[in-house]
């Protein structure tokens, strides 16, 4: 993605050092900060300054590959299990992070010596995170045959560059529209609690240019009865066997009035957010997150202090709301996207 | 309301002031100011210090009362005229507003001297607001008996005390069946831009002690995707002749939630709020507020500098997700609202 004119990626290696930029402080501040161990790498991905399922994924991918790479010999094997496991404690929700993790676990285990699985680690998480970047383009050339000269694009929550590795999911047909020359204009979700459209996904269309404008959440009802949104797009932290799709709290609500309002909703995702042993959303652990990123805002507090709040992070848009499901390998129905378990 | 344990209105006159809970500074404080002329009048009115239709109406009404009491008989019909003017250009949505004005107006007119004119003025708008509370009672009497035992309500923005002059609108019945010793549990949208659910209502519904919880406007849908809401009540700023209601912002995302998920949603308004004039919620003007409610935060900004917002601030919601209309004079499918036009 440009930031400031020059390519960035969210999270990548760099010497055997992790890198990600520090999705807490944007768009205030563009700070780029390093994760020296695997206690930097899940204190990173529970504080959200990486988020995003695909980005997650990379930067436990790098995790456990660097872990691996700088332990001793003599706790090798012990090390690296303690590491999958504090990794895949840190989120429940997002599928990357159990696939992109165990990716790299079994590369490394399966090799024989220590010395070459060292090597093996680094080369598969560099693998999970180039892989991901060659989906998202894909997924925007399919996306962006989906979108019309003048489409006005309502998306929720941040699912672009710096949610993946680079590019976005459903930002990526978005990006590609408008570098082809297409006239769009994006509706975008602040989605509270966290403000990932306000802060994060109007970064990254500011920065490229793209016309867009922030709503509150409770607005997007608003301008769809308006006949004012032509399509909906939004990522995934993980799709299930039968195409339902866990996705920032609100996913629900737009794809539930986007079908009222016979406006289509797709999902964009690669094939690593697919957990084909999920038989349904009702089988996805939805993360319920601090009720103080309710309560309270940059500190000050908001609501009355005898009150609390409930804050579930997630939740499940059913597939029966979901138009299509963009993905590296083309657009399917939800019904569809168990074709795609032989190619993974 | 009881504030500290002590019983407040939101809106009252005291020897011909004005006195208004200040609502920009609750929960943090809690502030009574005086508006001293038609112009502080319309000003806390735009500035929302006070909100809420028919407190709302209620400030109007005692400030085109306090200016006819206050005015040379000189000019007493020019000011009086532009007064009423000044105030129905504050606000466009809100219908209290328009008819508690007329109300004071065409009483003041309709008295043959200016003298008398004076203290019409004043009995006609302390009517409005005595008016008012009686029929948020009833509300809540008659609303009390759709709340069943162990019920989870939904509600959106804030229609309590501080959005009428006292005990409120949707949370009349919340009120009345707590205090009938009903378990009842109170899910309260944040309400963005401006949080009345987690500022206002929170704030009411703790100084009552009613069990609540502040949630994201997100995750109102998916509470009810989950069987953990058993109805939904709001406030309306407007009722159409055809039971269309105009409320705050999101009320129409969380009305085609609740039909979808077969949960009854109810509006709460007393009949100063139904405009039989206005056939349908088309006709209904739709307030746009400045972006930077969204954009900023307590004077900080959010979002990167380059984007923008649009912000309207209400929505309609068509009488087909409407279960029923709670009014002072009982509960009525939004189809049968026409008969309440002779009692009005």
């Amino acid at each position: 993605m440009k930031i400031k004119g020059k390519n960035y990626r969210s999270v990548w290696m760099e010497n055997n050092s992790i890198k990600i930029i520090d999705q807490t402080k944007l768009p205030e501040k563009f700070e780029i900060i390093e994760l020296k161990n695997i206690d930097e790498v899940c204190d990173a991905i529970l504080t959200m300054k990486v988020r995003g399922a695909p980005a997650i994924g990379a930067a436990a991918a790098f995790g456990i590959a660097q872990k691996a790479f700088t332990s001793a010999e003599s706790d090798f094997y012990a090390n690296l299990k303690k590491a999958k496991t504090d990794l895949l404690n840190t989120r429940p929700t997002a599928f990357d992070l159990f696939y992109a993790v165990n990716k790299v676990y079994k590369a490394i285990m399966k090799t024989d010596n220590i010395k070459n699985a060292k090597t093996v680690g680094l080369k598969e998480a560099q693998k999970f995170a180039d892989e991901n970047v060659e989906a998202c383009k894909k997924i925007g050339e399919y996306g962006d045959e989906l979108i019309k000269n003048n489409f006005r694009i309502l998306t929720h929550c941040n699912a672009g560059a710096l949610a993946t590795v680079d590019f976005g999911t459903a930002l990526a047909p978005i990006r590609i529209a408008h570098h082809n020359g297409k006239n769009i204009f994006v509706f975008v979700d602040e989605t509270r609690p966290r403000l990932q459209g306000a802060k994060l996904t109007a970064f990254e269309l500011s920065e490229e240019n793209i016309p867009h404008a922030i709503i509150a959440d409770n607005a997007a009802g608003y301008f769809m009865q308006k006949g004012e949104i032509d399509m909906v797009i939004t990522g995934a932290d993980r799709i299930t066997a039968n195409g339902d799709a866990a996705n920032k709290i609100g996913t629900y609500e737009k794809a539930v009035l986007a079908k009222e309002n016979n406006i289509p909703f797709y999902i964009a995702a690669p094939i690593s957010s697919i957990d084909f042993n999920c038989k349904s959303g009702k089988d996805i652990p939805i993360e319920f997150r601090d009720e103080n990123e309710i309560m309270t805002f940059n500190d000050i507090q908001i609501a009355p202090s005898k009150s609390h709040a409930k804050n579930p992070a997630f939740d499940i848009t059913p597939a029966k709301y979901i138009t299509g499901i963009i993905t590296e390998k083309g657009i399917f129905k939800p019904t569809e996207i168990r074709k795609l378990k032989e190619i993974k």
